[in-house]
Order: structure tokens, then sequence, then C-alpha cells
């Protein structure tokens, strides 16, 4: 996993890097979202893990539920998120979830050729604010509660799937609060709906753009199902760790002041 | 409203068109989407009707409904609507909404300064496959059943808010299919969350980039609820009219071929 001040080597393009040429020495100065930005929708996938289902008492659909969240949700590892006093007091909460990164776009994708459209995969924190998944406050559409600036974090590396194969099947997700597992969960087991089935799903009649983020859905676990409920608080510290990822942290900041008007 | 072969005033560049300069003379060869392209999420608005809320038997929510649609769905005047028969086969049905677009990046805007971000009004279509919308297929998510590509048309033209608020409050939305009026509603007696209100919403705490298109919600009168049913059909004429802002006509083509391999 990357570490700030190591030496690494750098290509000038995506090119050079797959051809292994042209290389020059760098030293890490700061560790960026793997996509620094996006121009292009997030997706985000609900229900995803029996587990979660359970805990929130919902039965899973035939197919991945899916919803966005915009670009201006993106974030990175190690970046403060801010969360407004608007989100803050409308129950702000963890999701860690296993995020892929589509390679090239793709429409009507097989499931078993799926694979062959994911450049590698991240973590990701789906942050939500709880109250405005209320069917009596947005209708039951999810998208509001997560489009939030700085809601998506995801990384710290894009790893590619080639490389994450070798620990997949028994990669575990674990998510601290402040040091405490709050999540635990071994991926595949519980998961419903793997990544290709997932992007298949996503694609047909549907172009998907390159560098697609697809958030894969979150383990039990999350605050507002704790006993006590447990939501975030000003300057609590998330990590979410996979097993072959590494680990995702970012603190949460509830800004001062007043900055919504509704 | 424009016509092909027309002669119409042309300015090279929005700062020229603002202030009457420059303008050559060109004539309408083709009529694209007010936005040829865009690179942001499209916004959609659900239950924002009386009428609509009534006829789907749904509860209206204490805000308005946000789901979105991806780039790709954008969709031009007059372009035919290809329904692939992955979506031919799971209830395509149409939503005429009224449509309206962001002029500047904005964040925290309230319902009273709203409309100064507001660049115009323009017309558009929610194509819906309503199988895709059953709680038992997408866990409750609108966004899979909206999202096909080409399943956004807008336009003809986007009309300034100066221009169209001589007709917005009497403004009517009428839908027709191949002639047979299906919708037919005045806007502003039967819609919810007004435009401002929308925009205010989903800007809290949420960066909205400069032209993004947010489609209002459709009135009564959709295909699934009418009696008997009635889905749209290779073939099929849509037109959505709204006073002072003309009319969008698309044709649903149903594909050939098996290009959904689920």
């Amino acid at each position: 996993m990357p570490v700030i001040g190591a030496l690494v080597d750098a290509y000038p393009t995506y090119e050079d890097l797959e051809q292994g040429q042209n290389a020059t020495t760098a030293t890490i100065a700061k560790l960026l979202s793997p996509l620094p930005q996006t121009n292009t929708t997030i997706y985000c996938v609900g229900l995803n893990y029996r587990s979660h289902a359970k805990e929130a008492n919902l039965n899973v659909p035939a197919n991945p539920p899916v919803w966005t969240k915009p670009p201006a949700a993106l974030a990175s590892p190690n970046e403060t998120i801010p969360i407004s006093r608007f989100c803050a007091s409308n129950l702000p909460d963890w999701e860690g979830e296993l995020v892929f990164v589509t390679s090239r776009k793709c429409r009507n994708v097989t499931p078993e050729e799926a694979s062959k459209y994911i450049l590698g995969y991240t973590i990701g924190n789906d942050l939500s604010c709880r109250f405005f998944q209320l069917p009596e406050q947005s209708g039951g559409q999810f998208f509001y509660a997560k489009a939030f600036d700085k809601f998506a974090p995801i990384g710290p590396v894009l790893v590619s799937p080639s490389v994450f194969a070798k620990e997949r099947s028994s990669a575990s997700l674990v998510t601290r609060i402040n040091g405490k597992v709050m999540q635990d969960t071994v991926i595949e087991k519980d998961m419903i709906f793997p990544p290709e089935r997932v992007l298949s799903w996503m694609s047909q009649s549907t172009t998907i753009p390159a560098y697609t983020v697809v958030m894969t859905g979150t383990p039990a676990g999350v605050g507002v199902f704790q006993k006590p409920r447990q939501l975030l608080k000003d300057g609590d510290q998330i990590e979410v760790e996979i097993s072959g990822l590494g680990t995702l942290k970012n603190v949460a900041r509830f800004e001062e002041g007043q900055d919504s008007i509704m």
C-alpha cells in the first residue's frame, strides 16, 4: 500500500504503464482519490448484503437496486469530509463498501464478460443522511440522502482485478469508527449480486462510460441500526478496510454556521 | 417556435447574444436538444403533480423526491427513440414534463433566489420502463427504469424565464400519443413543488453544476394507469406540448434483434 514519502515508479501515460516504459522515480506527497475527479454519474447499489437486508428488514429484489451520486460527491482518501449543519442534523451515517471502476465504455455486457470492463477495485464510503431515506421525506428514493458534496470518498488505491483475485474470495470488509469495529463481514459470503452481475445489469440498453465508479453496497453494521443508534459525530475517524485493498480513512468535520436556509 | 428552413439571427458566443452583437443570418437545418450533450447528472422529480400522485395511489412526501438519469439518456427533439427489445418487453411508458436548465453553478440556494440560477425552460419526456419500477424488481429505486440510452429527450427550445413568465401561470401540459390526448393539465394548478423549490432543495449542501437539466415531474395520464393500460408501441408518435414552450416530438422505434442477454 502507498505510503507518503515512499519512492515509486511514475509513468507519464497509461500506455507507458502498460508497456512498463518511460518511468521516472517520484516521491508520494499526498494520496488522492484513484479518480481525482469524475465527469459522470457515480453508481450505488443497495441491499447487496444479506446481513444488511436483514438488519434493515427489507426484502431483496430480483435485481440489484441502483441509484447514483453526482460527480461533486467524490472525495479522496484522508480528505476531511465536511458535514454541513443541514446534514449534521439529519442523521449522517457511514456505509463501508467495495468499489469498482470501469475501464472502457460498455453496453449490454454479460456477467461472464463483465470482468473485461473492470479497471480495478478500491474502497468507498457511501455516506448517507438517514432522515432523508424515510419514505415520508423523499418518497423512498435514496439519491437525496447520499448526494451531498464529498459524500463519496474512495481509495486509497485502485487494485487490478488480477491482483485482487488472490484475496477476493476470502476478503473481509471492516469499518471502524474511532477504532471500534462497526461492520465486519467476509464479502463473498455475504454479498448477493457480485460486481460482474452489477455491471452487466447496469449496462443493459444503457451506455456505461469509461471510469464509472460503482459502489457495490454495504453489509450490516451501519450506525442507524446499532443498538443504541449511533450516528456520525464531529471529529469521528472513519476507516474502511478491505483485505488486499488497504484502508480508506476520512474524518467527519461538522461545519460551523448555518449553511442551509431551508 | 423554430421551423426547419427558417432564417434566424445566429450569435457566435453567449456574450454576443446577451449584447445583441455580431449576429449573422443562419438557416435552421435541424433541431437539436437545447443541450446537445451533457457531462453531468440529469435530475428527475417524482410525484410532483397531485393528479399523478392520485392515479399512482402514492403519498406525497415532505420534499420533492429526486433521482437522476445519466448523461447518455439525453436525446433531441425529433430524434427517434430506440426502444431495445429489453426495454420493449418491460412496459415502456411516457411522462411529459416541464424541464428547466440551470445557468450557473449553485449551492444552498433559497427558493426566493432560485430563479436567478434558471437559464430557461423547455419540455422533456421522462421515458420509463414500468416493470423496473416495481419494488420487487429494483427495491423501489426509480433510476434503473428511467436510465436507458435516449430516455430523456428535451426540447425543442430553451425559453428564457422572463419570456415564459407571460405564460407560466396558465400554461398547460398536454401529451399526445399518435394524436390522442393522454395527459392534459394546467401546470401551476396541479404541481406540488414549483421549479424554484425543487432547485433550492436539490442544492442544499450539494453543488449543482451549470447547465444541469431538471425534469420536474409528470401529471396524470401516463400509459400504465390508462384504462385499459396502454404502453408504447413501435412507431408511436409522442408529442408533449407546453404553452409558450412549443412541442417536443419523438417517435419510439422498437429495435430488431436481441440486444440484451440477461
